[in-house]
């Protein structure tokens, strides 16, 4: 058998250390499935002595980490560190200048810095992974580079956000309202005591930019993200969405746009309402999905958990088995040089459906001045309904669901609304996702 | 840019046609991500004048297919006649002893002759992929391949077969009988004049072999695969199920299993009754869908097009590019010298729940006996409902669904009712799928 590929480990945390255990565990298949065992041979975190549930006595350690990549005792350098910044990008930047391979499953690090660290992987020849950046351990980014290369996509979206979908489906089972729910989720580890990061569609924001990329063969650009979290879902928009047969999910969206002559691209995170015969409508809990259409291929969905370290573990592995086996290629499919920079669709003229909600006080006149608003900005009401009728003066919900039309005129129509007394709280409006 | 990648196209029914459109209305996105051109340069089929809707005139014809191979012009052979031996199996001989790869849908060509073929690929250190042979344009061999390639497999199943899959689901929606679908469905072009192939669970059975050869490390062995078609299942099963909470697929599984100390392989093709929160379950039409259970990923599901000549063209022109990387490897994900030869795994020790249909003649003691004989082989039955009441001595329908138990207990009870002038057919038993 060939030489072993030997692996620096940098960062220590569950997902690093389930790297160690997977590597172990299932050493002989990947050494007959990579045609080489794979080893680790050095290992860096910030602390020597945390007791983390694994061996490290077989492992050097290297307590500078940013210079893994370049001892000889190294092929590859799996970045498990974090953060966009940092020491994450100093290693990244000085493992490829010493010519060895980086995998990472650090999806913001990607979504800022990914073209200059592609650049760079690609003068030195060699790879840049990241396959657990995104979906965890759904191997989505290979289904897009690889599976379903040969399809122009017409459109690429997704559940990107296990903490969210957690959040929502809980939300959906148990009728409870959102802060209820989200702070059991952080009790049971599936959101951060610092949850902003999930919850306002950060996340799901840089895996889609990295998604898009690879694609639309774009410029990753995670700026363009026009992103809104799931605050301000309500129980009662579950409740009046599954009574017109949706449930709500936070889904992140890419696809070819154009600005006038000129070719862009729209990327956007939101929360949409997904008719229950579609399948992400049965993708609960923390699960992730990922639907990617192409010109000949048609629908393709790819489905599993998206989080947690036997999963991040699987597809980082999956990453050092590629190379292992000698597939390096360009990080995103297409060379940096041949990516094209795509300006952010204008999206005033999209076609769609909207679930549009209002808070306002209940007196009378008020369904008058919101249906005015509709008429005046040429928005069609296919149906409106009124709920929680209080004593004159108390806030009622009014949920309404348009007709087909541009995004502009409900924006419109909400622009009208602007600073009416009549409003509680700034309106919530939800897309309807369209097969 | 590099050179072309030169294809010889063999066999230009449906799905030829549509590679050549694939790669005619994507040239340009291909070549960049291939890094090079693919391009057809010669074409080879029966007849040479008939109109298949695509412009041949820019390639070379070759009236024996045997010996594209063989041509300078030629880098690789896609092979789309189909059969699993006569020419298609010559031209997959000759295309590797003259050092070429070959790109293939042909499930029951690598069903029944994969090893062999394997072994001629690796010896010529050239590519044998056949991504389109299973689930049409899913990417679902390379999935296992190369995307969970990092896990231990627990368990591999799925729906494989579309024209199986929208029959049930028509019948599902419809509550129409077997029969009356299936001639839809030929008058429709999702069954073949003659179905055998489909609706006997062959053409699963040879997609399922090829799944469990590369999940579980083992050389490909067709005959040992269990397989029962979907031709008995009545609408009032289907209505059974739904009462129940199920709907009823065909589902092909494999998992390893052990025959005494000796590792064994477990292979089936059989309709289950699939509970409705599994995500198998909304899987409806002529789509196919693959679960993977890794070890450390947990349960992975690829679904989509299973079959049509755009998601089989997706699937072929995506090994090309695969080819035009120079991505090679093993064809089983490790080489053929390293496969096991696992003999079929017993089944009677298998633990599970079943689904037991009976058509008996309507008359005093009927059911005293059915429920004796479960009681004599030691099953347990969970439920038990007998259906459309008669006039006495007319046929009812009696299902029961069991308590988990052994296989063998539920065949032992049929065992003692054989021949039986209570029944009126052969009992139809369909097992539970099991999340």
């Amino acid at each position: 058998m060939a030489e072993p590929l030997r692996i620096a480990l940098a960062g220590l945390g569950t997902v690093g250390a389930g790297v160690i255990r997977l590597i172990e565990a299932n050493a002989a298949l990947i050494a007959r499935r990579a045609g080489r065992p794979i080893q680790v041979t050095v290992v860096s975190a910030r602390d020597r002595n945390k007791d983390r549930g694994v061996d490290l006595s077989a492992f050097a350690w290297e307590d500078d980490m940013v210079i893994l990549g370049e001892r000889a005792d190294v092929d590859v350098v799996v970045e498990m560190v974090g953060g966009s910044d940092g020491p994450a990008l100093a290693l990244a930047r000085t493992t490829f200048e010493a010519g060895k391979s980086l995998v990472t499953a650090n999806k913001a690090m990607i979504a800022h810095h990914g073209l200059e660290l592609a650049t760079k992987a690609e003068a030195a020849k060699v790879a840049l992974k990241f396959e657990a950046a995104v979906a965890g351990g759904i191997p989505v980014i290979k289904g897009l580079r690889e599976g379903a290369a040969a399809n122009e996509f017409q459109r690429v979206y997704g559940i990107l956000n296990g903490t969210c979908n957690y959040i929502l489906s809980t939300m959906e089972d148990t009728g409870r309202d959102f802060g209820n729910v989200l702070t059991e989720a952080q009790a049971k580890g599936y959101a951060e005591a610092d949850p902003a990061f999930d919850i306002e569609g950060t996340d799901a924001a840089h895996k889609l930019s990295i998604l898009a990329a690879i694609a639309f063969g774009a410029k990753i650009d995670f700026t363009a993200v026009a992103t809104t979290g799931i605050t301000r879902i309500r129980a009662a928009d579950i409740a009046q969405a599954d009574a017109l047969g949706y449930v709500i999910r936070l889904i992140g969206m890419a696809e070819p746009g154009r600005n006038g002559d000129g070719p862009a691209l729209f990327q956007r995170v939101h929360p949409h309402l997904v008719p229950v015969d579609h399948p992400l409508a049965h993708v609960d809990g923390a699960t992730n999905a990922v639907v990617a259409e192409g010109n000949f291929s048609g629908r393709l969905l790819f489905q599993g958990a998206g989080a947690g370290d036997g999963p991040t573990a699987s597809a980082v592995v999956a990453d050092l088995i590629d190379i292992a086996r000698g597939e390096i290629g360009a990080p995103f499919s297409v060379p940096v040089s041949e990516l094209e920079a795509l300006v952010p669709a204008e999206t005033g003229h999209r076609a769609g459906r909207s679930y549009i909600r209002f808070m306002v006080t209940d007196r009378p006149g008020v369904l008058a001045e919101l249906t005015a608003a509709m008429r005046d900005a040429g928005v069609s009401i296919e149906s409106l309904i009124q709920k929680g009728r209080t004593e004159e003066g108390g806030e009622v919900m009014v949920a309404m669901v348009t007709h087909e039309g541009p995004e502009s005129s409900v924006s419109e129509a909400l622009r009208l609304l602007d600073g009416s007394p009549s409003l509680t709280e700034a309106p919530l409006v939800l897309h309807i996702l369209e097969d």
